[in-house]
This record gives structure tokens, sequence and C-alpha cells, in this order.
């Protein structure tokens, strides 16, 4: 059982399947009976709360609140923003009928033709219309500026290819919509929560992440700009782990919002919408996990410590029980989630392997020989090395280690990137070194042609243009035109 | 605007009404474009995620663990269950296409006949199908019992008449979905949970509660018994405020989810569900509000304290500012939750009634002369009794205040309900009274019939037979048949 559990498609052999089956040997998902939606199970729930409560706080310290808005929009909302319907209508979710009645032939229930709704409603793939329909009747003035609103919630996009926490048609996440007074506060406050973003990739989910501009081809849909952080993933790929939208007057001007300015002249209210989801789950999955399992960021782990006691009878058991409580107790009052595993109906090797698996950052284990010299076996995740250390200051020690988790996931992924990023100059070379898992920084001209041009060739797209780096001009390494500076190509998620 | 914010009808005048204008002038909620989905403000949010976070420490407490399951359900699961779906076929939303596309006529979008779902999808109005279905992988032997777990959600019922709170078509909840081995740990675990939220209840939102078991007619479709709270509104009238279910093996067997027990049978798991939903709003709401606006229980404030200062000039800001802020810094360190409101664009008479309004329990008010004399006004917003405090030693007097406000909340809905709870013999009485706005104990014969003439007769409903209180058989007001016991009669929400 316990080598079953382990029992995993190496990343080498296939890095796709070893995700997918980690995904459900460390119990944080699975496929549900529904097309593209996945059941969250409490291990992986359990992540997504720590991420949610450490975000939520990082939102509030900057001012927002949270509300929430209706699940279901009026079709003819969807309208209203030309590029926002374009980019959304093709995975909507459409409700037609409100009520089922008995099938007459006897078949269960069937959709009741007499309660077909006027006009159909969709079912959120994100919410700026309803939102911006809401906020009309909330602004008047500058006064009632700005407006900080986030919102915690499932929306849902018909995608034809799913993978759990990836890309999956229903996903939960947050989504901030702000109203300001002028451009250069919406352009800020963009700018601003995805520097939280990047605060929280980089020093809880230990994932590094660069930040930069989508090109106009990857922009959200009515946005005028799309800011993005990107990771790597420990194949070289990237995933867009979070983004945030100066969406200028669009949606004001779509629904009508405008508001008196200081000089009492009307004007359409500025905006911006950020979000990250449970893709993140995703992105501390693939950036720490090994090919025993998952390896979690202390900061993130529901369980940060485990205390396996090994033992061959009761009177065993309570001898080290006796000796691990306060220890537990000291744990608990330092703040660590700690868990005693003093359950007798697995073996201690069957824990070990579930433990390793489900990526609790330390394992404590102690025996009867480890009780009479007063010593304690210590294994981290992460490096999976295993020392013997005395009982007496522990916790010390094991809070250290901690820390020294964090920041060495943090490191280690951090190096991955940095040997897997390159400058190239010409288009063959790219060819072929795209096809190695890289991340490389290359001169183009500016253009959608190209950009869609060496998508095509390549299946490498315009990550984003770097905030950071290399601000030299060149020339385009496909066209030969010039290129304003190097911008960041990788295949992605 | 300061008369304008407080110029509400009156309770006596209409209570329905005041309730109504409540809502919306406290900044709790609006209506949405959407029919019947309401807009959750974020003053109005910020006070279920108090209940929210509260409720979730008591079921982790518990030893419950929080899940996701899907949004949507094939429309053949709510068959399997007769009862069930008997129950909530009649009310929902059912998504039948996956895709828009721009309507060739040039109106925007319109739903593409190629993309309609071979079987239809339902919004979860409750997700004990998705769910069962979803067990039925997770339990094998009674080693994998009991789970409990529990999912924060949105879910939705096609109501026709709705209001604010009370009755929305979308709306947010908790739902507790358990399984167990045997009989006994589902019922004991099913009334387990009732005492939580009775606990929550009365402790927190100090609305007092009767605990008891539904009637038949009243039972959650699907279930063998429900337990419920129900709470007293000032205008006498019940409001169902939480429920519990012991649902037997109904779910197991239309799902069939059996577990090998510990004589190595096979036997169908047994099961509870449990849930409360943002309804908890509309019964904090109207439990202890008043013709001047919301009254809110400490322990659920977001703003616990507010301090207004009453200035003539930045100069006298400036003064009252050194004064308040090593107070505010000591309410903090307690764990209070304090607001400074020195915003200059609102004069403190409109800042009176905003708070007032809005049911801050505590405003603290200081202008030049308590500077002066060292003093500090203190308003109480259940009585909104004003009286002159020493500056020194105010943050103790506020603490103490904060927790006599909290009990003497509970105590006067307490008396409220005992005043206006009465026993009847006679089903003409019955009738006289009821119109009254009380609670009625009365004998019943225990069956469906007699239970919806009375319900047709009067609008009362059995709103439980109370775990508590006079046990002594008699006779049926209507019927003059044996009666095991008096059961609690109201008209409700």
């Amino acid at each position: 059982m316990a080598k079953e559990l382990k029992n995993f498609t190496k990343r080498s052999d296939n890095y796709s399947q070893w995700y997918n089956e980690l995904v459900v040997k460390a119990d944080l998902a699975e496929q549900s009976a529904v097309r593209g939606c996945m059941v969250i199970k409490p291990y992986g729930y359990a992540i997504w709360e720590k991420m949610q409560r450490q975000l939520d706080d990082m939102f509030k310290e900057t001012g927002h609140q949270n509300a929430y808005f209706p699940l279901l929009i009026p079709k003819s909302f969807l309208s209203r923003e030309a590029d926002h319907v374009e980019g959304f209508a093709k995975e909507c979710a459409v409700v037609t009928h409100y009520r089922l009645k008995n099938d007459p032939d006897g078949n269960g229930v069937v959709v009741d033709p007499a309660a077909k709704l006027e006009e159909e409603l969709i079912i959120r793939p994100t919410s700026e219309t309803i939102i911006w329909n809401t906020y009309k009747n909330w602004i008047h003035s500058y006064r009632d500026l700005p407006i900080l609103v986030n919102q915690w919630a499932n929306v849902f996009r018909w995608e034809m290819r799913t993978r759990m926490f990836l890309r999956t048609a229903e996903f939960l996440w947050q989504e901030g919509h702000t109203a300001h007074a002028t451009r250069e506060e919406a352009e800020k406050e963009a700018i601003k929560m995805l520097h939280v973003y990047s605060d929280f990739a980089q020093n809880f989910m230990a994932v590094p992440v660069i930040m930069g501009v989508k090109s106009a081809n990857e922009r959200f849909a009515g946005a005028l700009e799309t800011y993005t952080i990107e990771a790597m993933m420990q194949d070289g790929k990237a995933l867009q782990s979070g983004t945030s939208h100066f969406l200028g007057q669009n949606f004001a001007k779509a629904f009508d919002v405008t508001f008196m300015n200081r000089n009492n002249e009307p004007e359409y209210v500025w905006a911006t919408s950020w979000g990250v989801s449970t893709r993140l789950m995703g992105a501390l999955i693939m950036t720490h996990s090994d090919d025993n399992g998952l390896v979690l960021p202390p900061k993130l782990a529901p369980i940060q410590v485990v205390i396996v006691p090994i033992y061959k009878n009761d009177e065993g058991l309570k001898e080290i029980s006796a000796k691990v409580e306060p220890i537990v107790a000291e744990f608990r009052r330092r703040g660590i989630s700690v868990k005693y595993d003093d359950a007798d109906n697995r073996r201690p090797g069957f824990k070990f392997a579930d433990y390793e698996v489900k990526g609790v950052p330390v394992r404590l284990a102690i025996g009867q020989r480890d009780l009479e010299q007063g010593t304690v076996e210590v294994m981290r995740r992460d490096t999976l090395e295993k020392e013997t250390y005395a009982l007496d200051g522990i916790v010390d020690h094991v809070v250290k280690e901690l820390d020294d988790i964090q920041e060495s996931l943090f490191r280690r992924a951090l190096e991955n990137r940095e040997h897997r990023t390159i400058s190239v100059d010409s288009y063959d070379e790219f060819k072929e070194k795209i096809e190695e898992g890289v991340f490389i920084l290359a001169h183009w001209d500016g253009t959608t042609e190209t950009e869609e041009r060496i998508k095509e060739e390549t299946k490498a797209t315009i990550r984003c243009i770097p905030f950071d780096g290399d601000q030299t001009p060149g020339v385009c390494m496909v066209t030969g035109r010039p290129s304003a500076r190097r911008v960041l190509f990788a295949r992605s998620y």
C-alpha cells in the first residue's frame, strides 16, 4: 500500500501524467461527474483556504472590501462591450429555463418548455458587466470614488480541454473591480495589485515570478493593458499565475457610468480588474513537487509538522505520547500547525509514505530507542534528508528548518528559472531552443502578425514584456524590423 | 442629508417596508438587474464574513473539513431520490447550451443552437446528489467513515416571491454533508450540528432560538428527520434560521453507496446534511434593529466602536487626534475593531446619523470642551443613551459596555419571545390570537391533514416540535383526537 501510494510516473518520463497522478494521489482533487468540473478534496481545499486567507488579508491591507454580485448575467450585458463579448461568448454556460417537470412518459424529469426565460442568463465567466451595471447606481460624484471592491466567487468558462486546477470549466477565484476618478489612479491600482500578487507568489508560494505587461494580442477582452505574473514550471513551460487589468473607460462607457469631477464636469469612470484563481494550486504543485509526491512551502502547508510514533505495544505508545505531548503544545504555542499521528490502524511505513506524498514539510519520528537516548529523527520533505536531533530544543530547531525550507524552495525554483532562461537572436536558434523547455528573451517587431507567426510555427507565445531586465533596442529575430526591447517568449499552460 | 438617512418607515406602521428600507439604507444589499438576485454590498458582506469565520471555526472544532463540489448537477441525478426531485424540480435554473454566437441579424449575441447539451445541467439548489455520487468513490470500508465535510457555496432556487436575505433566488450558504457507519452516529451528528447552530445564534447573533424537530410535512425533501432552530422576529413571526437533516440511507441507496461494516457485510451508508445561509442576515436585522436603523450585536459588528471628533479648525482636530490615537491603539490591542472617523467632508451630525443607521454598537464623540475636561461622550446604539465619561479608563469602560450590549440584546429578544408565546387550547382562540403575532403552543393530532387545514385557515404552520418544554399529552385543538404533546405554531417568513 505504501509502495503503491508512491508508485508515480516520473517527471522525466511524462511530466503531464506525473502531474495528473499527483493531484489524485495527494488527495487534492478529482474529476467530477460533470464534464470539465473538478471536486476539490479536503486536503486540496485546505491549501486553497490558506492561500485565500493570506490574499484576503493583503487585499484588506491595501484598502479593499469584499462584496458579492449575482452568479447569473443577462445575455444582453455581455454584448455591451465589443471586445468583451468577443472574448467570452464562445465559452458561456447558458441558462434558458427555470423549471423542470415530471416527464409525461415517466422517465424522471424534463425541462418544462413553459418555463422558458424571456432573456437567457449566462453563468458569469467574469463579472465586469454585472458589476459595472451596479456601479452605475453607486457612483455620482468624485466623492464616491474610489470604489475598491473584491469578490471571492466561482466562475464558469466552457473549456474544451481541461486539466485539474490548470484549466477547468468551473473554477474558484477572486476578482477585484475598482473604480477611479482619474486615469493615473486606475493605472497605479492595476500595477499595485500586480505587486501584491507577485509578493504573494514569491513570499508565500515560494514561486518566483516575472512581472510584465501583455502584448495586445494576449490582453484581457475589454482591457487597455493587461499586467501579468509569469512563473516557470519544472518542465520549462510558463504558467500565467495572475493578471491585473487597466480597463480604461471601456466598461464605464458600455454601462454609462459617469461622475461629476472636481471641476463639476461629467466624466466616465476609470476602471481596473484583477484576479487569481485555483490555477495557483497548479503553479504551487508543479513548481516544487518531485517524483515522490507533493512538496509544499511551509507557509501554505495545512500540516507543517507531523509526528509519527514508532512503538511495539500500548505501553510503548504511552511512553512516547507522554514525551510528545508537551512538544505538540509548544508547536501550537508557536503558531505551527502540527499533527501527532498515533492512529493504530496504519503502520509507520504507510504513514511515512502518505505524508511524503502529501508534502508535509517536516516529519518527526520517535521510537523506543529515541526515548532512551532523548532524540528524535527529523526528515525534511524538500531534501528527503533525515537527521537525528536531541529532543531538547527540537521545536526551535524545526521552526528554523521550516524557514529554511521556505527559502530554499524559492531559491531552487529561481535557480531553475535562471538556468533555463536564455537570450536568443536568430529565429532558427529560437526554434531549436524552445524545444528544450526554456524562457527565451528575444527581439520582436511589436506586430501581432509576427507574434502569431511565431506562435503557429513554434507554439511559443509572448508571455510578457517584462518590467525589469534588458531594455536595449535591437532588431526582430523574425522580420529584422526594429525592436524596442527583448520580450519574454515561452510555451505555456 | 442626515435627516433623510434616518427617515424610515416605522416598524409599527409597516414592518415589512421598514425591513426593506433598512436593508438598503444601512448599505447591506440591493436588488440586482437579475430577477430575485441581490448584490451584497461591502458593509453587509463584512457582517456575513464575521458570521462565516465564526461558524467555520465551530465546524472545524467539531472535526469538519471544507471541500468544494461542482456548481452544476446532471439533471438525471435529481431524479434518483424521489422526494428530493419532487421538492426541487419546480425551482431549478437549467443550463441547456454551452455557447453563444453572433446574431446573424446583427443584434448582439444569441444562443448557438449547435451547442445544445445532451443532458441538461441544473444549478445546484443543494448538493446531496452530486456529493453522494462522489462519496461512492470515497467509501469502501467502515475505516473510510465517518466523512465530515462542509462546503461554503452559492446555491440557486428559482423563487417566485423574493425578499433580500430572507428569500432570494441565489443565496450564499454552507452545507455540511456527513457519512457514517451507523444510524446512531448519523442521528447524533445531526443533533450535534443543530446545537452548534443554536450556540452560534444565541451567543454570537444574540438571537434566542427554539430547537426542535419538524413535522413530516415540513421535512427537507429526502430526509427522515429535519431538525430546526426557530427564531421570533419583532413582529411575532417565526424565521427558520438553520436546519440539520438525518437523511437515513436514502441518498446512499439512490447513489448505491455501500461500505463493508465491521462484520465484513456490505451496508448502505448513513447520512446527514445541515445548512445555514445568508438568511441569517435577515434574522439578525429583524431581531434587533429599530426605527433608527440597524442594531448589531458587538460580536458580529464590522465596526464595534466609532470615534467622531468635533472640531472647529485644523488646530482643534490635531489636538483631539493626539488624544485619540493612543485610545485607538489600546482598542486594537484589546482586539476591538475601532474606526476613528476624522474625515472632513462630512459634518459630525451626518456621521452620527450614518453610524446609527449602520448599527455601530458604541459611538464616542470628543470635542474641544471634552479635551479641556478630560472627558468623552459615549453613546450606546441599543439604548441610544448618551453619557459622559472620563477619558482615563475609557477603553475598559467601553469593553464592558460591549459585553453588556451583547447580553442585553439577547435578553431583550428573549423577553419579547417569552412575552409573545402563549398556550392555547381552543381553535377559535388560536385563530384570534395568531392575528396578534405570537408563538402558540397547542395540541395537534399528529396528522398532515389537520396541519394543512390549520395552515390554510390561519396561515400558521407547525414551526417545530420543541426538544424542551411541556411534554404533557392532551387533545388536538382542531379534531379533539389525542395529542402526544403541545407543538409550536406560528406564521413565518
